[in-house]
This record gives C-alpha cells, sequence and structure tokens, in this order.
C-alpha cells in the first residue's frame, strides 16, 4: 500500500452567501487547491464530494460543471457533519487502493438560515431514532452537564472554550469572524441550552474546503514532496453502543473508538501530537472531547481550559483556526477545513496563529447519527 | 494490490413498502446478504451504504441500528440512479486499498409514488442545468426518436425490449413482476413519451439489495471461493463532455467512456461477456446501450431486438432478472441488485432464467448528473 500525501489544500472565507451556488462555492475552493498544487482538474482522477444538505443532487458533477467536466469519477459521499471528512477518507482510500494517483476531495455547504440551520434549506438529519425529542443544542447541553456532574466543570471553563477560539480566529483570515470576545461577553450572551449561550454554539456559516491526494510515487513524480503532508491516519466509525449514557447519543464512545483506531494505525500516542482540530461545535463539546481524544485524563478538561494548555503557544493547542465556535461549521466543508488548517501549520505557513515546530497535527469531527472521522496528519 | 470477491449477494423482491422504514428495508437485504456468506455484521469490517433520496440522513447507520451497531465506520454514498454501484464500488476499492478485508455493501431505496417517483418522497433529481426544463421521460424519448432518426429504429423494436423484459422476468421471483406482456399490450399502453408507452418505462418501486465483498485472502480463509465470484473490473464516469448531442444530457458518451475503462481493466473485449444487467430504465435506452456497451455495432440495436439475440438463450442475454422494466428499479438498490443476479448466474443458480454456463457477466447503470458505472464480474 502507497503512502498518500496531501499535495496541495485550500479554503474560501466562510461566511454566508445566499446568491451563490453551492456548486460554485464548491468549485471555488476546488480552484484554489488546484492552484496550490500547481496542478489543474485535467491531471485529477477522481473527485470525492462531501455535501451533506443536498447529499441526492449530484453536488461533485456540478461542482465539475464549474471547473472542467473530464468525464472523472464522481462520489458523493455524506456523514452529517464527518461529510467532509469522509470524503476525505474515501479520497485517501482511493489513492491506498492502487486504482488513482491523484484525486480531488472537495468539501462544501451552503447551511440554511438560523441558529440551527434549520431555515430555508433542510439540514437532512433526522432527529428520528437518532437524538429522539432531543434538539442538538440540547444535547450537548446534556453532554456538558454530565461533564459538570461527575467532575464539576463549571460554566466558565467552558465559556473560556469560547474565548479562547475566538481569539485564535482573530488570526485567521479566513475564519467568519475576526473578533475578540471577552469572558464576560461569552457568559453573558443569549443562553441557548444551559451551559451554552450563544455564543458556545458553532457559527451557521457555508464554505467550502479542498484538498489533492496523491500517491508517493505521483508526489515525488510531480515534485511536490517539499510541501507535502502525510496522512499518517485515517479512522471512521459509528455508534458502537457501549458504555451507553442513555440520555445523549454516544460523541463519547465513538470518538474514544476512532481515536483508538487512528493512535494505533499512526502508531502514535497522545503526546506526539503538536497541535488539534476538533468537533468543537459547542462549547461543551470540546471539553469531553480532550478526554476522548485522550489529550488529558478523564475529568481534566476543565483544568486544560484553565491552564491555557489548549491555546496557541500552549502544551497542545487545540482549534487554532478558531474552530467551529468561530471559523464556522459548514458542515460539507468542515473536515476537509480541518486538513487545510494542519497542513498550513506542518508547512508552517499558517503566519501568526503558526503552532511553532508543528510535525503532526490531528483533525476530529464527529457527526449525529453516528459517524466520527480522526485524521493525523505529519510533515514529509 | 488484492483481488476482490463477492462472498454473499441477495436482495428482497422488489415491490411497494410504503409501512417499512428504508432502514428496515436495507437491513433486510443486508442480513440475507450475510447469511448468503455464512457470515454476520460482527465479521463486517465497514459498510458502504447507497441511498439516494435520502442521501443526508444516514441511512447507512440506520440500517446498522436495525441489524447491530458494532462501531464499523459507515459511507453513505449517493449518484442518482448510479447510487448503489457508486456503493459496491466503493467497497471494491475499500478491499483493494488493504484496509479492510470484508466489508458489506448494501443498496435501498423507497421511491416515492407515481410513474416517476415523484410523489410524496422527494427524488433528489434536480433537473436545474441537468436536464434543462426536460423531464427523464422526455430525455428518454429523444435518445430513441435520435436513434430512429439515424438508424430507421422502429417503434416496434423498441416496444420488444420490453416484452423481452417481462418475459424474463417472469422466471425472476424477486422481479416486482411475473408476468409476460405481449407485443401488442406493449405498443397500446398509456402513450407516456414517444415512443416509450407506459410499459417501456422502468417500474417505480422500493427494494433493496446488498453484497459482502471480501479480499483474496479472506475469501480463501473462510472457505467461501467455491461460490465466491471476481470483480474483475469496476469503472465510474462522469459527464466527458464530448460530442454533445445538445438536445440530451450525453448518456451515450457517458457509458461509452465507462465501458472502455472496464474493458481495458478486465482485460476483456465485448465478445467474452456472457450476461449483461444494462440500465434499461427505459426501452429506448437498452437498444442504445447495446451499441455504446459495444454488444454490437452503432445503428445495429433494432437489429439485435429483432433476432433475439440479447434474450434468454441468445448469443448474448441482457436483463435476464427482467431489467429495470420489470424487474423494477429502486435508484440505490439498483446497482447491487445488478450484481446479485450475476452472482446468481456465475454460480449456475438462477433456476429457470439460467444463462447456461455463464463465466462473465457485466453490470451497467447510468444515473442523470451524470454517473456511469460498469462492473464485470467472473466465476472464481
Amino acid at each position: 500500500m502507497t503512502e498518500v500525501f496531501v499535495v496541495g489544500t485550500d479554503m474560501i472565507r466562510f461566511g454566508r452567501f445566499p446568491h451563490r451556488t453551492v456548486a460554485n462555492l464548491g468549485g471555488e475552493a476546488a480552484l484554489l487547491a488546484l492552484d496550490d498544487a500547481g496542478l489543474t482538474i485535467k491531471d485529477m482522477q477522481a473527485l470525492y464530494c462531501g455535501n451533506n444538505i443536498l447529499a441526492n443532487r449530484m453536488v461533485g458533477q456540478q461542482v465539475l460543471r464549474e471547473i472542467g467536466q473530464t468525464g472523472i469519477p464522481v462520489v458523493n459521499c455524506a456523514n452529517a457533519c464527518a461529510t467532509g471528512a469522509t470524503a476525505f477518507r474515501e479520497g485517501w482510500m482511493a489513492i491506498k487502493s492502487g486504482v488513482y494517483d491523484l484525486v480531488l476531495c472537495v468539501g462544501v455547504e451552503q447551511m440554511g438560515k438560523g441558529l440551527l440551520g434549520s431555515g430555508e434549506v433542510e439540514t437532512g438529519i433526522s432527529p428520528e431514532g437518532i437524538l429522539g425529542s432531543m434538539t442538538t443544542p440540547s444535547v450537548f447541553a446534556h453532554v456538558g452537564m454530565e461533564h459538570s456532574r461527575r467532575y464539576g466543570t463549571t460554566f466558565e471553563q467552558f465559556a473560556k472554550v469560547s474565548v479562547k477560539n475566538h481569539h485564535h480566529s482573530s488570526f485567521n483570515p479566513k475564519a467568519m469572524y475576526q473578533v475578540e470576545t471577552p469572558l464576560e461577553e461569552v457568559m453573558n450572551a443569549e443562553m441557548i441550552s444551559y451551559p451554552n449561550t450563544k455564543l458556545m454554539c458553532s457559527v451557521n456559516v457555508d464554505g467550502s474546503a479542498a484538498a489533492v491526494l496523491a500517491s508517493e510515487k505521483m508526489a515525488k513524480k510531480l515534485g511536490l514532496m517539499s510541501r507535502a503532508v502525510r496522512v499518517r491516519a485515517s479512522a471512521l466509525t459509528s455508534d458502537p453502543f457501549t458504555d451507553r449514557n442513555l440520555t445523549t447519543p454516544d460523541f463519547n464512545a465513538v470518538t474514544r473508538l476512532a481515536a483508538g483506531v487512528a493512535y494505533e494505525m499512526a502508531g502514535l500516542g497522545p503526546d506526539d501530537i503538536d497541535l488539534v482540530e476538533l468537533h468543537d461545535c459547542f462549547a461543551t463539546a470540546e471539553i469531553v472531547h480532550y478526554e476522548n481524544l485522550g489529550l488529558c485524563a478523564d475529568g481534566e478538561g476543565g483544568r486544560m481550559i484553565d491552564s491555557g494548555e489548549t491555546a496557541l503557544g500552549g502544551r497542545i493547542p487545540v482549534n487554532v483556526s478558531g474552530g467551529l465556535l468561530s471559523k464556522g461549521h459548514p458542515l460539507g466543508a468542515t473536515g476537509i477545513a480541518n486538513i487545510y488548517e494542519l497542513t498550513t501549520h506542518l508547512r508552517g505557513e499558517a503566519g501568526q496563529r503558526q503552532v511553532e515546530g508543528a510535525r503532526i497535527g490531528m483533525s476530529h469531527v464527529v457527526g449525529l447519527g453516528t459517524a466520527c472521522a480522526v485524521h493525523v496528519l505529519e510533515k514529509a
């Protein structure tokens, strides 16, 4: 099995683009990523497209109509919030299979309006049987309150996650927001579902991101190794239905399972990771995922945020892009935007938000339903 | 790269099941295919699910909730009428990659009501930019009329396709219909869009099909080689935008491209194929696809149906399952139902409709938007 390398990646600045099409948004990221690799769509042997809301609308083919209909295989993938990561992983698998040497992965989403994206566009996440009668904010409120009950985690600690991630995104020109949110502002914002205020919920935006993947042979042949990033592990899991906390879908178990698979595949442990982009769909989620990903011991999540270890400059910076809380969370784009962020740091091209000396990064996304994807990238 | 084998496959009898869930339909086919392999869901390392209409609803995970939540990766694929074939192909790629040795592919669709499936459930095929103002029946009416204009193909010749496929399905207990339709009945049925009458349009049904794929090593280890079928080629294409007939989407070019890739990958030519399941979404389509798949020379399609060469017992039997015209066409299930049909013949287990001595079979599906998948299977 060949090793697989990211040889080009980029994303558009996340925002609200109600007057553009999903194909146009996806096409822009695709062209940016191809430019980054110094390649064109004619060089690509397959396209993996991640889009959740319009998953049944041939979005990948629509993207090709924007940038060049070369006849290549197009696979449209959907996996809720793990949609982009799933498309990326299928591209990785396509290179690993030896069937292709160069594939393009595009993630794109045009969300509806409103906090939950449940406005004009159908979000496509069915509550029946997945959440029971719970909405997403209430699920992640439960997740936080359960953590509080067990470990005494405070409202202020959860709020600090949002302060940190908004601070990070003030250095990220591709984030939706580049504005600091002081702790008081976060804590006093409109309460959505305790303990998450409005500023502790991910930003509902439109966006797109793309990555070009190459086999080792092709990356070398094209002279792209100097800025290439190795995919050292790729894990995807669904709900294992174990250790179930019956009041909420089990985001913990699905993440722990994926993290375990990824660490084993990479032959690495949490101490080897230099930066993490994890699924902070709500501030409470970030705290529990510190533990689920093994970045600290169980119950230590609150301490982690207090200590500043996960802030830029800390021991293990988390969500230096601004995360879902401030960069934004367009479902299909998120997983590939994480790849862009990690790659940018591993290349040493992240400017003001650069994690110095970063050699290994981890991306984590988790979708309702349930799907969790963890990727480990390494400087080539 | 390992070779990949179908070691278990089955489908439900296609029909209308408005009171069942899509997960329940998919789960039934999955269990049948697992039974056929003598395996259980606990043996599976990944699930590839093809469902078009509810592609954004985590249908694969819903299927697992029906049959066992083991935590395995689930990928939901959509590609219009090529949805099931795409899920199967991603499963094939997953084995080829060496990442997995046993994967389950499930295709399932619960269609809406009415001839076009445009009733209660949104079909998810967007007409904008794909068909212009044309409906599917009008596209395939054009396809037939263009063939008539060039080659003199007659209404009666197109109608004979439906007579043949209905005859075939009278031997297929899993087809929606097991009833002969005499030529007169086909020709005198309600006209939908000339030259296709109602009996020359595919049957809008619910259905599911599944296949278990294994690496060579695993198939041998499990002692499953005696009934195994080798995937000798897997091709997927999108619209290459060449030789465009501007009045219709180019189903010809996308199919010719896929067939070329598949023949090359298999190292075979049309003369080596013993039976074909091709995309007879309308009777006119079958005639043009004879030529697109190289089963006869251009312009010979009408002669092919007149001569009986593509009927059971003929030189190259086509759609012995009954095809989309009589077995039915639940989008996400169709591609994998083709795999089931071919496998059943290659195993010599097709009963009254058995193509005697069949060693190599071809499956072809083509979806609006555009996606074409061609698979070549071979007796192991």
